[in-house]
């Protein structure tokens, strides 16, 4: 049974929400594509955040965290094209600056307005060009500018990433919607992971923050390119009511709906940005199950989809599971090589540490298709996790040797 | 003033060492190319190790741990073409019974004899055909037999690595000299990195495995080509006293000119290994300073040295901070942006966290280099540690597509 349906629109799927972008010219390079784009609600909309855990933040990261203590929020201005990260106390005074700009013309106060940024890092932000289009930016908001917005955030991604949702409830039903960019890390010097996700649900500040938190943690944050962490990561989740249906209490079978729902939203942006992960071939799931805790498991996952090894032999189809057992051996967690499994899509390469008595080809047909999974078996405990991450292929060193 | 100087012969330049290498045929494609390798002391030594703390270790890997428990050792047996690696209580018997043989064709006890193992793992080492040579490679053991034993023991090594020293000191001189295979991931599936050393200094278990330890400390646990960490490292050393000298106390003159000759050696066969590692080019010192420990130092030093596009951007001659800062600050140790400094040779990239007023062709012109120095001062104390590494190339990527 399928608990939604989904709607077109992005981020202006959600009632009482429109979006935006326009042309500044931000990066020379950029001629002629959007680069700067809001997300506005009609209504004051409660907030919530995930940041980056980089102890380097971008300027835009340390100025929307504070906004967001605000109790309301009402719109979120990005841009591509310049990162405004490393670029000390101007930075933020920049930040600040565009969020108070933004605010005045949309008549609303200046902790109401988050501001996200991706692009070259230790660049200043060009704030003139970018606050004499903020009027026309705000004057082209739609209940359809969901795709445009998308599209002007993307940096090197290949294609604009939407996904919207609508629920039943009991008396009505509510949209969830996000807009997303992503693992490109050539032109601007970060992958930079930056999501818009919208709700017209009913629900208190602090029950979207719970579900965003939880949200972020099955999806964004199981994802993995090359185990760089961006200065500029975000997730912004702004909710604003217009669905009129009833408040949404944590732990009600009405928030169990909703989280399902900004899960899937979530994890369907999140798989959007692996595949379109520059020089990437193959979408792989790492699974490892039978750990002694969910801490344990989490390290041998992340180990195995973050070693260099492991992802080239994958890029060459080659079922190399010693390169596995080996990640697995030096992540710090005290597994016992005797007791571990490790399968490729459901066909054994590893038993009880050893190889399985499977033919060579059955494996190679295996991590031969462009989307597999590996399970690691690690017969300690119960605790599993799974991690979502990609191959490495030379077109990825290509791609990556210069800015 | 230079306190050693270099001779020619590798492990055997030491009084009373010989070393000999035979061809097996362990691996199917290593035509012709001598593929077993011993070393001998003519009188019993003292030995001490280290060993990789991969929770996955290879057979010769434990068993030589153990036999290292002995007293006295007498001769190290090598191997490349298979590393009897994650080959279960089997491989261990295959460990332990060429031991024995190799022991009783030297007429020494059993756990006088260490093994290593280097080359594809997960397949049984071919026992009887590596036994039958055993006798022939006793017969070839000599005094100039370095060279043919430091060629044995290489993987995908482009040449074989020795060095040794000779030191002089009150009443006589003493050498320390050693082989090492390092950094090939092709055709073994692993980095696996080998090393045998060999002293006619007298001293006592005890202190040569307390000189090995901090040695190998400064030398190979510095180096780092992709941050994995093999199943089968080891670093063996033996001391016979055969230069008949004084029994060199820890604390004494005598130590501190031995230790700083095994320094010597490990650090020049540290940085062989890294020069010569798989699609390398360029040599790279990661200095961390101004850290609040040693550990916070470290895990800076290798977050940035293991960061794939901090690699990549070296590759393609780019004097990228943006991405050192940001490895910098996802490493988990609580660096404060606003103070980090980053120099390429010495000129600065970042001042206080931003970029420095330097022009961008000073930079690339010391990042083209094929060897620069990468300093980090966090200006948050004295600690401070440095790490050897390499570029990463398009290059190792289309070498490792496979085993």
């Amino acid at each position: 049974m399928t608990k939604w349906k989904l709607v077109k629109g992005g981020v202006t799927a959600a009632k009482g929400f429109r979006a935006s972008a326009v042309f500044v010219g931000i990066k020379a390079a950029n001629k002629d594509r959007e680069d700067m784009a809001l997300v506005a609600s009609e209504v004051p909309a409660v907030g919530a955040g995930v940041f980056t855990t980089n102890r380097v933040k971008a300027a835009p990261v340390r100025v929307s965290r504070a906004h967001l203590r605000s109790p309301h929020s009402c719109a979120v201005l990005l841009n591509s094209g310049n990162a405004n990260a490393c670029t000390g106390p101007c930075g933020i005074a920049a930040a600040k600056a565009l969020a108070a700009s933004m605010a005045e013309v949309l008549h609303c106060g200046v902790r109401r307005v988050m501001v996200c940024s991706t692009g070259r890092i230790g660049v200043p932000l060009p704030l003139e060009k970018m606050t004499d289009k903020l009027p026309e930016l705000a004057a082209r908001l739609s209940t359809s500018g969901g795709a445009a917005a998308a599209k002007a955030i993307m940096t090197s991604d290949t294609y604009a990433k939407e996904y919207a949702v609508e629920v039943k409830l009991p008396g009505g039903s509510l949209r969830v919607g996000g807009m997303a960019k992503g693992a490109g890390m050539i032109d601007p010097n970060m992958a930079t992971m930056l999501c818009v996700i919208t709700t017209d649900a009913k629900l208190s500040k602090g029950t979207l923050q719970n579900a965003l938190h939880h949200a972020v943690e099955r999806s964004f944050n199981r994802i993995t390119i090359d185990g760089d962490m961006s200065t500029n990561d975000t997730v912004l989740a702004l909710a604003n009511g217009a669905s009129g249906g009833v408040s949404i209490k944590n732990g009600s079978p009405e928030y169990a709906l909703f989280t399902d729902a900004l899960n899937e939203v979530c994890t369907r942006l999140a798989f959007m940005i692996v595949r379109d992960g520059e020089g990437v071939s193959k979408f792989v799931t790492v699974q490892v199950r039978g750990a002694s805790s969910l801490q344990a498991a989490r390290k041998v996952a992340e180990a195995v989809a973050n070693s260099t090894l492991v992802k080239c032999a994958w890029a060459g189809n080659d079922p190399n599971w010693g390169r596995i057992l080996d990640a697995a051996g030096y992540c710090g967690v005290r597994i016992r090589e005797e007791l571990v499994d490790i399968y490729y899509d459901g066909v054994a390469a590893v038993r009880g540490g050893t190889a399985a008595p499977t033919p060579k080809d059955k494996l190679v047909k295996a991590v031969s298709g462009d989307k597999f999974t590996v399970t690691i078996d690690l017969h300690q405990g119960k605790a599993f996790y799974t991690v979502y991450t990609t191959d490495l292929t030379e077109k990825y060193v290509e791609l990556n040797l210069s800015e």
